[in-house]
């Protein structure tokens, strides 16, 4: 039973006509918004810690003066005027709103005066359906606000938002760019579980190598090679991102923050590592099970040879003595049928003891 | 149905017998001019556009002191003498010329006193022939002027002549290092159509090589690999071309529009990285339709060596029995032919059991 | 007889369930401590060495003001409290002991205001079971200390504190950083002899390439390649861990151990380059396997080309003339049976002439 | 017809026995000068140029302090006491003079403090004879003066010399270091004529591999393999040399010249880029060749298989019915004739569905 | 015939059970000394230059102050506690002894305050055994002296031993930086002896390829890549060392030696370049050759199966009317004979045809 499902992670997503279009023009890419867009606000320092849904963006005003941390999460990015709008609220540089709306952008972090802007990858894996969702997730990092956007509505930050309701925890006495290493670091913990499942597969496979190969083992490790590519390629840009953020003169990250910046740099240098490894053991079983079938050919092609380079002289024997031609003074022989039947002894023999010498058996 | 044409790149475009010419040396390259050169003017700051056909180049000679910008796009450039005169008229260095005048050059960038000379590479998408056209784009940028250079005449900057004639537009309002931008921009933006297309390819492709794989696949695979490398070595020199427009010593570009020319060259990294897994998942195909071949190839020499091996013996047993000697004792005995039948039977049986233990069944 | 085993170096660690923790949360990895976590605190000066087992980590605390080197052991890293109560202790970084705790940790080195912290891969090979065992041992590098964790218990520093107790010794007139070197040289020691192991193995297996090539072969070649590279990724970021040891910020180190460490350093290249030569001969050995299959099948597949196209056709003169026809004049014509045989040669004589001439045998 | 012969590069070039010897020491390498030495020396500058042979050396002191361009052109390299001569002259470091003598030394370009000292190397395509010469020229550039030393006598800076000759050329009022840049330009363009022969080749390969690919084109697909490796190895290290050349530092070299370097250098990338690119399109007809060899086999057992599997069977009930024993009853049997035929045809039928739903035809 | 011998580059050489010692530990390294340890002092400056056989250390105290160079040329490494003792007499760090006497250790130059190390790999080709010899060689290079270690006596260095004593030669008027930078040249120069050698190999090897290859052939191919690749990994740090010694802080070398070593260090590039070249093309040549077979093992298959495809259904039909009915009513129709010629002569002819079709011949 294989129960290992490929990952679902799409090849190429279509992007909408957009040549030539104005840089900066928001467009919604592709599908309809599900639900409509949501935006939940934390508002946070070390006394207190206040959660609310955002109805209008008007609230959102009055939190750029205020002295507490601020923690804005936009559910959704499909509806255009509503990131438009707090861009404006918040002056944000075109070029960013329009890669806030692409789902397709790259991992990324450009610093600008007064905030940082990172688009980040979120890769988790869902136990029920045994496939993987990815979506962006981008953030602006400002002097007291944080903003995250995600693609869908979904749970993926319960564990932080829980750990911001804990009075006393590093999380309420550290600033925004705090809050942003822990989001970074909970993707980079997601990327873990994505190599552990692809860990159970490899080893999953190599047990299918070892016992029962057959073309299905073919198409798994093809795709398993094909899905550990397009997640190296999308999760590879973290890295520099990650050195971006750490650079000296971004003064909105603290060297404290710094510190976990590296930690969780290094995490990710350790996920790099094992897929790269992976890719090489997915491209060895490739070999190896083209090794095997090479080996497996040449077997089958020795048993063939050697069951019809015996019997084809003996069947021409045999034949040679089955004509009916009136004149074969042989066949009157009396001992003639004891020395054909020597004959083809004799030259099966030999062929035996020939391939014997060759150590085709 | 499969109706996807390959991509009429070039292998290597013919040079004329040019050895030893004297550097910065017009000359034609190959084909005549179809159509005659054509130079289109447009004239804009933030207050007005003005577009026109420019019949001798005496009109341009004005421009020079005029504190408006000016886009003067020249379709054609077989015309030598033209490009020269142009050429004298802006004081520009001959390598440059020959540069323009040459379809082959590389995509490049380089910084001189008074302008800043960008060779580009557009590469457009026909959806009625269904195939790719390639033009060399070559930009002069000037304090208030920018001279585009196209190899054919043809609308492909359509979008951004409709943009600069609206009032407000940011087009209007910056300078000609932003129309320079626009340029690179829509430029980029063609290049993921063309990654589209590739990408719809492969993914028809897989679908092919997992559902009726014949040595037609095999061609096609073999083309895209090759188109894909053609492809990536033509737009590959960008990146280092952006990197040089926006080196701080460049100050005909504002700090404005290097963010611009930044966001272009994110862009720019996508379309490279695409290719390059494009590259790595056809170079994937291949191994997989060969392994495909290999596992199908052995499974056939099974069927082959099993009938073989099971029936070669039979027949034999059967010549001997065929034959006409006339003192064959055991054609007489009664039960012989039954025995021949088990002997027969048996040894079929133990093949089977053979082969069913080697897993060939 | 082949006794080589392959090296027991785990795929892919499990990790707990820990996606959104808090960093610097300590976390019991896996398996439960099989044995009591041991402390052994070794104190020493040029003049004197004392060493005792520590009970309570009280005892700890005076040795922080003291003039001595101590040299802090802890045995097993299972028991998180007592790393957290260290921590604390020497004000320890709280991702620090997160990275003491973790099995997986990569091979790092940090520096940090009063210690320098340092992951290392410790690899041994046991004779008796034939396997190689694979711990972290962690260092903390103070003024006047140096803390080591070991996942283990188990005597592999047993060379070095004999070392300490020797009077005289280049160990005890040097400072604790010296005593670090002393700890790398060690592991970088054992991984000589892991490249020993796999030097060994390669010579066997290229004789067993070169006598009696078998589908074992393979499966050994490709878990000998796995191996390596697992092996080449855990200890590649030694380098640049010594690397950032050896820079000139980190006072903790003085410029007498810098010139040992560069040695220690020399020699992990060694091990390394050798590391990566394996690698390459094993890949060549795998393609020289594969070179004799294709070589050998291509030799059987003459050989079952000859006998088949010499017999079948004389198989079939003989068919023709074993038939039952009423009206077949050649049966009786006196020398027909002479002439067939003739026919029969002849035929047989020209095929074999035209495989010789086609360098067939 | 194939016409496309390969290229005689030599893989290597023997050296004289030199172990040891004393560097700067000149031997003559190999082969006995065919003809003598000559030296034809041009003394140019912006109002006059004069051409003429030297015979002895002599002629050559006054040109030291004469404030004309001098352009020094030794043909033929053998003559070791000649060099050495002009070495003592021109005051040369004896390292240059061994340099220059050995005709494998590689490209590269070193800054003395009077002269900067060039190699490169000229690969001309003689059309007659369908192949390529290579010689190695080295270029001493001085203050007022440069000296070329060509291996063979030849025409190829014919055209140089031309253009010296015409008078307000800018090789007339340009220095020394222009000529120089004339020289490396002329032998890059001729490395794009071997680019444009094997452009061409590709191409003519291209086309027997779709048509009609047999084990000629597997050798040629290979030679061209190499001689690309050969080339580009033998030509990489220009780029160095002109970066060498352009450096800040060159005092010899004019800013004005640095352009055209720049230029050259940009050229000799595209030739750099396309060799590449050749050798991957190489590397990916050798796959497709393979490829279709492994397809036509597959198709070629399919073939036998179904031919064997179907008949194998029915020659095995023809022959059991061919048996003499006295005790068959199926041969009294009225039907049996009929019912062995229709179990013949049942048997083959059944055969072909099951080969059918292979998808085996 | 084939005379070629593969190269005995040790693998891996066995080190003494030393994990764990202290570093700086001097131990012998296997094999017993078989000559005892010779030292010869050559003591020479402009004027003079006298060469002695040094019985006791003691001799050379003396020579730490005198004004003159001496060269002291230990050979033979086993006798440890010489080295020690000269180490002690020249002050040297204990790690660069243990060095010296270590024969594994790698190529490289380390800088120290009074003097340079530098350990080189001397590769002589012997022409009587037909094999290549390998030897560790160490220098130290001092103000006033230079001591040269060699594994084992022998009279490699005789060429420049003769050259000091040719009066008024440049290795007189220079110091003892240009009698290091003399050994490092005379050991490159022994480099460009291996190439050749090899390069003879694959001249031998592509002829053999393309006139008989066979399976011993692959072998050679193999065994070539193999030594190839020791050999380029065991001189590769020879460059990295070479820029260590040009460094412009090192004292002890001045700018003229430097122009010097810059020329052998160009002259290493060039063996690694060969060496790097002579590698791919024996990866080509085994592309080669296992296409050939492929290419040979189609033609084959294509020979048998249009013989089994021929022959078999005749042979079945001839079996059909061999079949001994009592009822079978074509036996006594007259022309049946001749029809079933006809028909047999028609089912060979339409197969013929299908494989003319198919191009199979």
């Amino acid at each position: 039973m294989r129960t290992k499902k490929s990952i679902p992670l799409k090849l190429y997503q279509k992007q909408a006509g957009k040549v030539g279009q104005s840089p900066g023009t928001l467009s919604a890419f592709g599908e309809k918004p599900q639900t409509p867009t949501g935006i939940t606000l934390i508002d946070y320092d070390s006394n207190k810690s206040e959660e609310k849904q955002i109805e209008t963006l008007s609230e959102l005003r009055q939190l750029k003066d205020s002295s507490t941390n601020s923690w804005i999460n936009v559910e959704g990015i499909t509806d255009i005027d509503l990131v438009a709008e707090i861009g404006q609220l918040f002056d944000i540089h075109p070029l960013v709103l329009e890669d806030i709306v692409n789902p397709r952008q790259r991992i990324k972090c450009e610093v600008y005066d007064n905030y940082v802007f990172i688009v980040l990858k979120m890769i988790t894996y869902s136990d029920e359906n045994e496939s993987f969702d990815k979506e962006n997730v981008s953030l602006i990092l400002g002097k007291q606000f944080l903003i995250s956007f995600q693609e869908r509505p979904g749970d993926v930050f319960e564990t932080i938002r829980q750990r911001i309701q804990t009075e006393g925890s590093r999380m309420r006495t550290f600033g925004c760019d705090y809050l942003a290493y822990r989001l970074v670091d909970l993707i980079v913990d997601h990327y873990y579980v994505v190599n552990e499942k692809y860990g159970e597969q490899i080893e999953h496979l190599e047990i299918v190598l070892s016992e029962k190969p057959d073309s299905d083992l073919l198409n798994e490790i093809q795709t398993l090679k094909r899905e550990l590519l397009l997640f190296l390629r999308a999760v590879l840009p973290l890295s520099q991102a990650l050195t971006g953020m750490m650079k000296e003169n971004v003064v909105l990250i603290t060297d404290e923050t710094r510190v976990f910046l590296s930690d969780v740099n290094d995490h990710f240098m350790q996920v790099k590592d094992t897929i790269t490894s992976f890719r090489e053991l997915a491209a060895d079983m490739l070999d190896g099970y083209l090794s095997m079938i090479s080996y497996k050919m040449n077997e089958v092609m020795q048993v063939l040879t050697i069951f019809a380079a015996i019997f084809i002289p003996l069947t021409f024997i045999a034949g040679v003595y089955g004509m009916n031609f009136e004149f074969m003074p042989e066949l009157h022989f009396k001992y003639m049928y004891l020395i054909v039947w020597l004959l083809m002894i004799g030259t099966a023999g030999s062929m035996l003891f020939y391939f014997k010498r060759k150590k085709w058996f």
